[in-house]
């Protein structure tokens, strides 16, 4: 058995997707781990990771819309000294994911043809978001 | 320390609910595993996992409907051209889960008295959804 | 590799938040894991897991007051016979985690700065939650 941890800094560009399906299969690559498991965490409550559909962006698109109708800053938030953008953000982090695991196989993370990991970043402006990622296996 | 993989492939009925936590209970006895993580991964982002109440289906009926109102077809979603179930299949997807990890002791997965593992298909014909089991430990 | 779990029972006063960071934290250092990764899975369907801004108490009150929105107790439920604040837990337990995987190094969990882990408690009434915390590592 082996393990391995990197952290991955992922720069966003305020509110919406970042693919870092390849980053996160890099570390795998990495840890020599043939048959285990990837868990990717992120160190934010106002940022999400979330496994998506890869293929029309205008999912993503729609995902953003939906999300932020869901948890609009026009709410009366009591919570509102970091800006309008912020309670929202949070409560899209409640929703989403902040860990993530995939299994290895033949040292390739198991994603479906249509699947790939992002950071969703809720918040309006760009944001350095910290990843880390745990491989152990065999 | 053992790891053990298996596939599991899931036939759906269309949207609703599939009880796999016997397939996944078989999977962890082929592991061996009396003490260890058992992960369970979907490779869909149309249909999800989720832990919910296994004793009045009632629950599952009350979830889907709930969903499907946070997730309307009728909104005005861009994505649509794979059908108007299709993009308030991702959004479901977002919400509940991909991947679901659940301690193994003496051999058994640790779920609570009234807690089933279910695919959650959020696509309205039915479909074949594939699950990749992992299980760790010793 | 180390395999190591315990079981935290954890007593809620009713809706809200109750911050379990110390104690899982406790479970990691027993444990003897320096890098390795700690799971943690709720073993009920009305109460969730969720990391969350550890700073300002405004921010939980918020995501109460919001997921309290999402899902009404003036919705009409066809699960209603075990009390008007069954059917919302559930459906708020969907949408939050049932289980939540926290890398560890040094011996410590990975959180950020600003998370906390927190038992999520849906039901109006104070209960008893319990926790399975498992740690494999190095």
């Amino acid at each position: 058995m082996a393990v391995h941890q990197e952290t991955i800094d992922v720069p966003t560009r305020g509110s919406g997707f970042v693919n870092v399906t390849a980053e996160v299969a890099r570390v795998v690559a990495n840890s020599g781990v043939r048959c285990g498991l990837c868990t990717v965490f992120i160190q934010h409550t106002s940022a999400s990771l979330v496994i998506q559909e890869n293929a029309d962006p205008a999912v993503l698109r729609d995902l953003q819309r939906w999300a932020s109708d869901l948890a609009p800053e026009s709410r009366p938030w009591e919570h509102d000294d970091e800006g309008p953008d912020d309670m929202p953000a949070h409560a899209k982090s409640a929703l989403a994911r902040t860990s993530e695991s995939i299994p290895v196989r033949d040292g390739r993370l198991t994603l479906g043809t249509w699947q790939g990991l992002y950071v969703w970043e809720h918040r309006a402006r760009p944001h350095r978001r910290r990843l880390v990622v745990h491989v152990a296996g065999e």
